[in-house]
């Protein structure tokens, strides 16, 4: 028995999504349900996959299962495809599992023919009607199937109205059409090297297969990178008989949400024309009417639609976007789905559903998606200024909220002017941690080059801070210190805008609002922390962070980097005096100036945590970070501390590397170095135990250390923090517990996890560097050819952002296995930047991590993504 | 029960080796042969990895079984330790299971005090050689396990020889020496606080205790590394009963080899000194005699000795190498082991043994060290002309080989120099690839940065040119073209020369010899391959490296990289003209230029390999490293070139990269720009096709994709290479079999193995870029740490010199068994630098690697380890 790639609508059900696409499933949900839908039949996503397996054709085998299809669908409507008399018209949709932009657009009217146009004209009476038809289906079919610019259609038929002095489409006569008709063909047959299909079954499969490539154009292709939509899911086709809302007064089409998308409220909302098509509404020539007015008009077919409307939210227990056409008096659902909705919409629809007592908490939690969080976490323009704003570029959205202010070009000035009390937005080529205090004093940051996750765009994430990164189109010029794009030319101190969520730069200053928690958001989240399981903690580094992550939830830090606490001002000269030391005295005595300052920060952030756990990296970046790159630095820094212009030159070209991802940070410092440990170590726990004495907090220090790839380089590091620990407890009198483990993110040390857990009481997944490595590209880098790889089709997703389960994923959890075989009680998190990433989340739960850690302002949206793991597994 | 941690020698035997240590293992042996060796007990490597256990202490257990043998072996010789009348003395020596310099020195005449020094005088009634021997003593002891300086011990001696108008030693009186072993406690106490022990089992634990603790000293340490020996092995300690060379003209003590150890010539070979201890031999004071003339004086010993000597060579079937002793008159046999022997006389002995019947020819094979092959394939110093000459610096070993010639600082003035006959050193701060012809040239290449596998490493030692790396005290200044050592300085034009084997670097300009192949080295060779089941292949990129590897038994080509190619002084501006093309067209006009520049490569190695298979890499640096760095070549480039300085400057601006090792290069850059990739492929298989043509061999060209770490990657660049062969193939009407693989480098092509060998007809491991991105470090900054991790014991050895089996032989391993489980008749290889390490060659046979490739030079290495994990696996 051959494969079943053809279903009618009464064959199918809503179960029948991944085989039907969600168009599809639903048809024939709403058909079984006795639904006034035009029937039709659904081509199967299988029949999609075949089609490329069999590259790039139709087989015979699905081709005559269509035949069949249309035999009975001639049947149920009484009509002959093709037919010179009465003929059965069609239209053709894709449909995809989950609604995907980018995909074919619909083609309808599909049948017409010179012949069928006749029996068209005769059967309705209305020749005026069926060569318009004709006319937009040639038109329709030329540009979506054939990819002629429908403008040369346009033209067509612009000319055509001047010629006959006709001002709106509808003032053509059927004469006027049959014209536009006959010119339409001439310019297909022009374009195409052949005459406009006359055989119906032709123009089928031609949109058949339309539909089929259209899942792989560029568009389609880059939306499911940024959806997480696999490239093998393939799409559906939809072929349903046409019905006609533009057969008269009687006649009309619309779209209607069941509540109001934007906010959530329950009420009917959308819109409808009289005497129209669906691509009418989209023309915008006439306004359509909002939905309450129908009632007044056509009360019948309103209260129909209105009762059909409210049977398919309870029949779907969600919010509906349902398509419906009215042809002379009766009334058609061409299409239902659950509708888009604002994160706002979202949340309440989620919480009036379970209030309804439609669905239970469970499924409310699952109705959220966790990205679409996102929204509410960060300031976005006032809708009505950013109508008015230009924006002048695109970049990568590389941190989300909005911002305005005024353009600086390095770090320096953006600190004087921030100082000034002036709102500012760092511009840079790419940002290094030298400029971290530029960035944190800035409302934005755009950069012209580096990828999702470049250090600008990680750092800014981080922070909260609204950035735009990647954008290539600016031209920036640091020694007239401007940028330009295109004719545009930006000074330092213009005012502009940045939208860190769609990557657009805007000219000028725009008004913004602050993100709003409402009473809906905090009644999901407190569902989702009721089924949650695993932990969700934060990457912080300030007391403010950590600060902004408790206020989101997080129950503990995962990630506090320390190194971002060199870069301060007055800091930096120590920092520089320890990494230039020629001897360990000299480094120590440096170390011991910055050592009090370590533990004052540590101490705030322990006072804010409280008895949250928080987990410290030691130092972890090559030092050369630390010293200055510019000549003119460099001969400041040697003036300031007494040494020769050549000597540090040449200490700066020895700490040089060739691949600073790879060479002397992380653990290798303290291996080469254990007076940076020793001094790390004693200000966390100097800090904990003062803090112990003085507020009665019982801190619990998580000593992190980095990038070990190999156990005994972890036992050698662990041996200085212990020692160092024990020291500081038996000078401070104090007991405290504490915990040292390991960063597991160099593929060895997950290769050799169960060596290594011999001496980890933790392990944290660094899976950014993890990534970098099990790849073999560098994230700074990878920016040059991963758009190519994209477009491709090699990579379908960013493997910084999602986590990739097949190869970095693989070693996770060989980690997880052998590390728990070797001490079944250590304790699993991760700390990369997947950690605030909902389906790297899901991952983590089912590798059977026992926290995720993220960002502070994507807390809610781990915690959203952790429940939802929770909830899918739980009866696994 | 206990475990057994001492055994008496009588209670040993030579299978115990592991646990007793090569000495005690044959001094045990001997024992039982019932040779006449002074008895003693031996204290096992497991009481020495005990003693790191409890945390660098001799646990009470052992120092009780200690006793127990003392006891025994007081009673064997009838005398006390530390007896008033006649007291028993020991020596005692470290013993590991292999040969190791570095670990504690002997210590002898052990057990003498202030009282039974007294014994000893009346005992031998001899006071002067009592006190004699108790100076020794005290001297031996002080050094050797307390660590007080020697040279403290002979300034009083000198001193007390002063003051009593002593010449020589021994024109020394007992008196004189009464006073000499006064002073020297004095100046113990004086040194350790305390009074010398005078309790001889102290004196016995203690030297115990310091062999123990030499197991870790850093000589040791660095010396386990460079001979794979693992640290957690341990040593033995051997306690033996005194024997005295120096009791009369009736005594006296040697050493001696059953063959000639630098030609292997079967004869007695050694030297001694009558009325001497060990030390006098070192000492140098007097002459040794050779071991012939012991026929004349003592001939009755020396026939014992020979009989002895023989039968010694024949229970152990090896040369040997032995220690004796004659106390008055009569011959003890203090050690036999066998002998260190260079690379000729290994080869020479293994095939005499066979020849007499001895060993088998297996056995003949696997006695040769397959690293000792390299003393045999390069050119060496003249030794006397070496033993005149200036050594100023010391590097690393990167490429063996000696080589003299004019120190030069770049590339080009290397050719230069070359282009008028003079014989060059390119000398360096590092090299890159534009450094290629200027390394061609030179007979020898110098850098002061980078180790074993910087690009000045791996490249020379592809050549096979000498080269010392990372000679860091040589101080470079290229403004100047000089470089500096010390005092020394060194210009443009100086000779030097270099020992690529040492890491030395000596002034001046030494005669060197060429190497020689005896027919010795050709049995040899002819027996490993006919045991051999592994292929072993070169890395070769020009037909003269070709030929160098096929004379050396090279079986086909596993590594012909295509970017040296591109170097060439010729070639270089189509290259360039290549990456600064703006669009598809100029680049592909710029690659038609570089195609017949390449398919003549290819034609002139297929000629030199005959049917043998090639393997042949596409393009794997990033692009930049093609672009010249410096201002002044950037603006002759561009005027060359026709473009702006600018926009030139900004290109190489825009193609720089943070981390090159991860960036864009290897099949990446096929996937951005196919046309490379396609011109690559016409060339390989154009030049394949015209040599079928024009000379009737039948090559199998197999084109190696790199950096693959997915498989869709692979599939893309794979599409494109085998359209262009059957395109080529078509258009020259000629029939080729040809494969297309892939490297194994990056951790996620071997996680995700089985996939990727759906596409991939061979796998090659690239394990050197493997190492790095397992380890995550970059073998061109490792350098800065490497160090640290040696000293630190966090590495045993240099994991790009030897292939890290637990972490990227994992890895190797897994992809091995995925990949054979997709397609079980994949090709597996491996092209990394560890082709040529034996220890890695044994490691990929066990793998089930089907070939090794390496360098020309290491052929012979390869071909024979190979050998030898045959015939070691033979049985298993």
């Amino acid at each position: 028995m051959t494969k079943k790639y053809v279903y009618l609508f009464s064959e199918g059900n809503a179960s029948m999504r991944n085989l039907l696409g969600g168009k599809g499933a639903n048809l024939a949900e709403m058909t079984n349900l006795g639904l006034p839908v035009p029937q039709g039949f659904t081509v199967t996503t299988e029949a999609c996959i075949k089609y490329y397996e069999d590259g790039e054709k139709i087989s015979q085998e699905v081709v005559q299962q269509i035949n069949e299809k249309l035999a009975e669908l001639e049947k149920i409507n009484g009509k002959k495809f093709g037919d010179k008399d009465d003929p059965l018209l069609l239209s053709v949709r894709s449909g995809a599992r989950v609604s995907m932009p980018g995909m074919m657009d619909t083609v309808l009217n599909l049948g017409l023919t010179d012949i069928s146009v006749l029996g068209m004209a005769a059967k309705t009476n209305n020749e005026r009607f069926a060569y318009d038809s004709y006319r937009r289906f040639i038109q329709m079919f030329s540009d979506v199937v054939m990819g002629i610019d429908s403008d040369k259609f346009e033209k067509i038929l612009e000319q055509v109205k001047k010629e006959n002095g006709a001002e709106l489409d509808t003032d053509l006569t059927a004469e006027n059409l049959k014209e536009v008709v006959a010119r339409y063909k001439e310019l297909y047959k022009k374009e195409m090297g052949e005459d406009f299909p006359q055989d119906p079954r032709q123009q089928l499969l031609d949109s058949i297969t339309a539909v089929f490539k259209s899942w792989n154009n560029p568009r389609a292709i880059v939306y499911r990178r940024l959806n997480d939509i696999p490239g093998d899911w393939g799409t559906a086709v939809n072929v349903q008989t046409m019905v006609f809302g533009n057969m008269g007064e009687d006649s009309g089409t619309g779209v209607a949400f069941t509540r109001n998308p934007s906010t959530g409220e329950k009420a009917l909302f959308g819109e409808y024309l009289i005497n129209a098509q669906g691509e009418d509404v989209v023309a915008g020539v006439r306004t359509p009417q909002p939905i309450a007015t129908l009632k007044d008009i056509m009360p019948e077919i309103y209260d129909q639609f209105a009762t059909i409307a409210e049977n398919l939210e309870k029949h779907y227990k969600d919010m509906q976007d349902i398509e419906f056409t009215i042809e002379r008096g009766k009334l058609y659902i061409l299409q239902t789905r659950s509708g888009k909705r604002t994160a706002v919409a979202a949340l309440k629809v989620a919480v009036d559903l379970v209030e309804e007592g439609l669905i239970t908490k469970e499924e409310a939690v699952l109705r959220i998606d966790p990205k679409q969080l996102d929204q509410l976490l960060h300031p976005t323009f006032e809708p009505n200024a950013l109508k008015a704003a230009k924006s002048i570029a695109k970049g990568l959205p590389a941190s989300p909220g909005a911002a305005s202010g005024k353009v600086y070009f390095t770090a320096d000035d953006a600190v004087n002017a921030a100082k000034n009390g002036e709102p500012v937005i760092l511009v840079r080529i790419e940002t290094s941690p030298e400029d971290i205090e530029g960035m944190h004093v800035s409302k934005g940051i755009l950069t012209s080059r580096g990828g999702m996750t470049s250090h600008a765009a990680v750092v800014a994430r981080g922070m909260g801070t609204c950035c735009v990164a990647g954008c290539e189109s600016i031209k920036i010029n640091y020694k007239e210190k401007c940028f330009t794009v295109g004719d545009v030319k930006v000074n330092e101190g213009d005012f502009i805008s940045l939208d860190g969520s769609t990557g657009l730069v805007y000219l000028g200053s725009i008004e913004t609002i602050e993100p709003k928690v409402t009473g809906n958001f905090a009644t999901i989240m407190e569902w989702a922390d009721s089924y949650r399981t695993m932990k969700v903690r934060t990457n912080a580094d300030t007391p403010k962070d950590a600060k902004t992550a408790l206020d989101f939830g997080a129950e503990g830090i995962g990630l506090c980097r320390t190194e971002h606490m060199f870069f301060d001002e007055e800091r930096i000269p120590a920092v520089r005096e320890m990494i230039l030391s020629e001897t360990e005295e000299q480094r120590k005595k440096a170390l011991a100036k910055i050592l009090p300052m370590q533990k004052s920060d540590f101490k705030a952030i322990y006072e804010v945590m409280g008895d949250k756990p928080v987990t410290i990296r030691l130092l972890d970046p090559p030092l050369h970070e630390f010293l200055p790159k510019e000549e003119k630095e460099i001969e400041s820094l040697a003036k300031d501390m007494g040494i020769d212009v050549d000597e540090l030159n040449a200490t700066v070209a020895n700490l040089h590397e060739f691949n600073p991802m790879l060479g002397h940070r992380g653990c290798r410092l303290a291996v080469t170095y254990p007076e940076i440990a020793e001094m790390q170590t004693r200000a966390i726990m100097e800090a904990a135990a003062e803090v112990k004495q003085e507020k009665g907090i019982n801190i619990i220090p998580e000593i992190m250390i980095p990038l070990v790839g190999e156990v005994k380089e972890l036992e050698f590091v662990k041996n200085v923090v212990v020692k160092t620990v024990e020291d500081v407890l038996k000078e401070k009198g104090v007991k405290l517990t504490y915990l040292v483990g390991t960063m597991i993110e160099v593929p060895r040390a997950a290769l050799t996890a169960d060596e290594i857990a011999a001496e980890a009481e933790f392990f944290s997944f660094g899976t950014n560097d993890m990534t970098q490595m099990t790849f073999g590209f560098s994230r700074d880098d990878a920016g040059k050819f991963l758009e190519d790889y994209y477009e491709k089709k090699i990579f379908e997703f960013d493997p910084f952002a999602r986590l990739d389960q097949v190869g970095v994923g693989k070693l996770v959890k060989m980690a997880v296995e052998l590390g728990r075989k070797t001490r079944p009680d250590i304790k699993l998190g991760i700390c990369g930047e997947h950690g605030g990433d909902p389906s790297s989340v899901m991952f983590c739960y089912e590798a059977g991590l026992d926290y995720v850690s993220c960002s502070p302002f994507r807390v809610p949206i781990a915690r959203l993504a952790a429940a939802q793991a929770a909830i899918i597994n739980k009866d696994r």
